[in-house]
Parts: structure tokens; C-alpha cells; sequence
């Protein structure tokens, strides 16, 4: 039931805003009382904050595995702009609910969870700076402004990519990865 | 009087939401009546209406003046990017709540938004595409992509971008273009 529970609220969050949903929406999709939520969440903030945890901490785990399996900076940038477009491909809904509703968190869940998104922000800085240390890629770049340059463009992607357009997250993937690391200039 | 209310609603709406915030909380900030306020405007959609109308077609007009003034693709991109920065810079809170509370227009001002949103963006494509075509940019680039990342990577800025940081938006603009047009990759 918990499952279902956070199922329904990431689409109803989504479609209508967490604000707007009541837990009476939630309880009134699945068919059950509010004392069955009560008896999973304490209030309608903390269920915001388990979706965010979940989230977040998925994207941690996929970062992990990324960096254990593969070697070069190149193929871990790709493995991880990949990850994060299948993501939203897959999770669209849950993407749109953590980067729009992250406001309604208290302070202590927000600052957790933006330290947990710091950790993947800097994860990833670190696979660029070792790139450049290991000379696959520039050193006239601010590592910094890049990883959020390319964090940006991955992440802003929730906003039109459509699963069922005509590029998927592959193909788009590869466009963002060719672009990033061979620029849009003619050699 | 209207632009003030305009003023203290991107304020308060920046910092407290949208729904989180009343008219009651926006003429208190002004020491007026709700009377005041219905005199310029219908209701609280209507003048989130107003604020985004001003944002985009703020863009817009920066834009035709950008591809009126600069010659090169290069430059017209460069220009495009580094005023984006500067209105985040200059309009943080307005940047905030232009993305973030666009869900809350009705469906007939959502539609002329997106319609400039549009616009702006297939703009931003036309001149990557006539650089495609003068030879300045790479042809084997997907255009519609890398506008999408390009415009993507600075708008997601506004979650980020500290005016009061190390880099300016001037700094910041000049790293993206390096990093979009050069690319990561050691030549």
C-alpha cells in the first residue's frame, strides 16, 4: 500500500501541483480511508520528502554503479547523461515533482536533500577533473561552470522531452554527449 | 501603483509560491485595499498572466535586437546567452517565477506563453541553423537538440547562478560559449 500510495501521489503531484492535491485526492484514488496514509506518512510533506529521498538516492546508486563499471571520463559522462535521460523517460512524473515541488519541503529535508544533490553534482565534477588530469579533456575549462552547464541541459530535458517523440533517450543522449564533448564550432 | 503591485508579487510569489500567497498578502505589502488591487487587475492568474507576458516578450524584444545588431552566428549566440545571464542576474525572482508557477496560468494564457516560448527558441534555432549553413557550425549536429541544451544549460541556471559569487554572468556566459562552441575534448 505504501508503494501504491507514492505511486498515485507522484502522478497526482505532478498533474496538479502538490499544493492543489489533498490527501483526500490521494486516499480517494486507491479507494481507501485517510487513516490507512496516516498510518504510512505522518503528513502530506513527509510523503513529498520520501519521493524526493527515493529519487535522489536512485540517481546515487546509478552514479555509483556508472563509476564502478566503466574507465574513461568519456564513457562515464555518457553513462551518466544516459542514466539521467532514462530517467526521465521512465520517471517523468517524479522528475517534474523533484525539481518543482522541492520548495514545499521543510528546511531540514531540504537541506538533506540538497546535500544529496550536491554529493551527484560533485560526483560528477570529479569524473570531468579527472578527465582533465588524465588529459582526455581540456584544462582551460572551469570544471564547475561545465558540470553545471551539462547537469543544466540534462536536467531541463523533463520539460520537452517526450518519450514518444521521434529521437529517444539514447539518440538524444549521444546528440548531447557528441555536442558537449566536440563542440557545435566546424573544426 | 500597478508596477508596484507587480513588484511585490514577484517577490512574494518568488519566495512563498504562487498559491502560497494572497491577495491579501500582496496589498499588505503595499498598504493598500483589495480595491487597489482589483482596479488593475481581474484577479491573482491574471497578474501572474501579466508577469510572464513581461518576462518572455522582454526576451523576445532583446532577441531581435541581438539578430538585428550582430552579424556572425558565433556572436548572435554569444549575445543570446550572456542576456539570458543577465536577466537571471537582474530578475532572479522573476526567472523563478516564470518556470516554476507557469502551471498555474489557465489553459488560454498557457497556450500564447508557450506560443512565445516557442518563438524564442526557434529563433535561437534559426541562427545556429544559418551558422550551420554559412560553415560556421558543425552539419552533423541535430539543431533542434543542441538549441534545447544550449537553452537548457542556461536556464537551469537560474537554480543555481549567485550573482554575488566568484564569477558574473559575463564570466559565466564566456565559459558556456567556450565550452558549447570548443567543446570538452582535448584537440
Amino acid at each position: 500500500m505504501k508503494e501504491k500510495i507514492i505511486e498515485v501521489s507522484i502522478d497526482l503531484f505532478g498533474k496538479h501541483g502538490f499544493t492543489e492535491t489533498s490527501i483526500q485526492d490521494i486516499v480517494d484514488g486507491l479507494g481507501v480511508t485517510k487513516g490507512t496514509f496516516y498510518y504510512y506518512f505522518k503528513s502530506k510533506e513527509e510523503l513529498l520528502m520520501e519521493i524526493h529521498l527515493r529519487y535522489i538516492e536512485d540517481l546515487l546508486m546509478s552514479q555509483r554503479e556508472i563509476i564502478e563499471k566503466t574507465k574513461t571520463a568519456e564513457a562515464r559522462l555518457f553513462d551518466m547523461v544516459y542514466m539521467l535521460m532514462k530517467h526521465i523517460e521512465g520517471q517523468g512524473q517524479s522528475a517534474r515533482v523533484f525539481f518543482r515541488e522541492m520548495q514545499h519541503l521543510n528546511e531540514e529535508h531540504l537541506k538533506d536533500i540538497f546535500k544529496k544533490r550536491d554529493a551527484f553534482r560533485l560526483n560528477m565534477n570529479q569524473v570531468i577533473a579527472d578527465g582533465v588530469g588524465s588529459g582526455e579533456f581540456r584544462e582551460d575549462l572551469d570544471v564547475n561552470i561545465v558540470t553545471l552547464a551539462i547537469l543544466g541541459a540534462v536536467n531541463w530535458s523533463y520539460h520537452w522531452f517526450d518519450p514518444k517523440g521521434a529521437l529517444d533517450e539514447k539518440a538524444v543522449s549521444t546528440i548531447y554527449i557528441d555536442f558537449m564533448l566536440n563542440g557545435l564550432k566546424k573544426a
